[in-house]
């Protein structure tokens, strides 16, 4: 699938839309998820152009499982999650809502998730949980 | 949380239980799930020992992630899968059942998928779509 560089995460990682962001760097930007399906929901992003996981390229995918890790180890200690979900969806007929690869790291239970992208969340509150996550990183 | 060597897939990896291979090398092993939440089903592990994405070297994970986009790539092509959803469940509290970290690689929408290892599938059907990842491999 052609990537649009139009879509929210390309318009983000370029600064031209807002995202709260917990870690950065060259390859990789983990921000919240302004839809949480649990509190402290995050989604970890490279900055490689690619609409899904077979399209990214192997090493921008073996860079950002790692960051992945980080994130969740401090998700983990930050917000004292017993269980991490991590779930990454592949195509518009998977669930997929934006044609960015994105990584969902959500704290809590697969059974008890919210729906995926579907209510705004309190952005004060998503604001003060990623302040905890980044002072765990 | 410590290691538990006589977990399934540790017992698979020993051999010493079956398994549907469809991909294996020195690090990694991929087969298919006996309790698939939609066809083609498929879960990719790591060989080395760790209960979550937390506790795996990173290393592994970088290797690890990338046979996960070999083995989707493989799905896609064999099944004609519209959408690939993966999954991986980090702690009891999330609703990982095997103590040993995999990567579940669903075709299919995430909205539409049966509850995660709840009821055996036909193991021939599983098998025969067993066969069709492996030849796009």
């Amino acid at each position: 699938m052609a990537y649009d560089d139009q879509n929210i995460f390309a318009r983000i990682l370029r600064g031209e839309l807002p995202a709260i962001k917990v870690y950065e760097d060259e390859q990789v930007l983990a921000f919240m998820d302004i839809m949480p399906q649990a509190d402290g929901h995050t989604l970890v992003i490279p900055k490689t152009p690619a609409v899904t996981l077979l399209d990214l390229p192997a090493d921008a995918a073996a860079y950002t499982i790692q960051i992945v890790q980080k994130v969740a180890k401090a998700m983990e200690k930050a917000l004292d999650a017993k269980g991490i979900v991590l779930m990454q969806l592949n195509g518009a007929a998977a669930g997929q809502t934006v044609p960015h690869i994105h990584f969902h790291l959500v704290p809590g239970s697969l059974h008890e998730l919210g729906r995926h992208a579907v209510q705004m969340g309190d952005q004060e509150k998503i604001q003060a949980l990623a302040e905890k996550i980044k002072a765990a990183l």
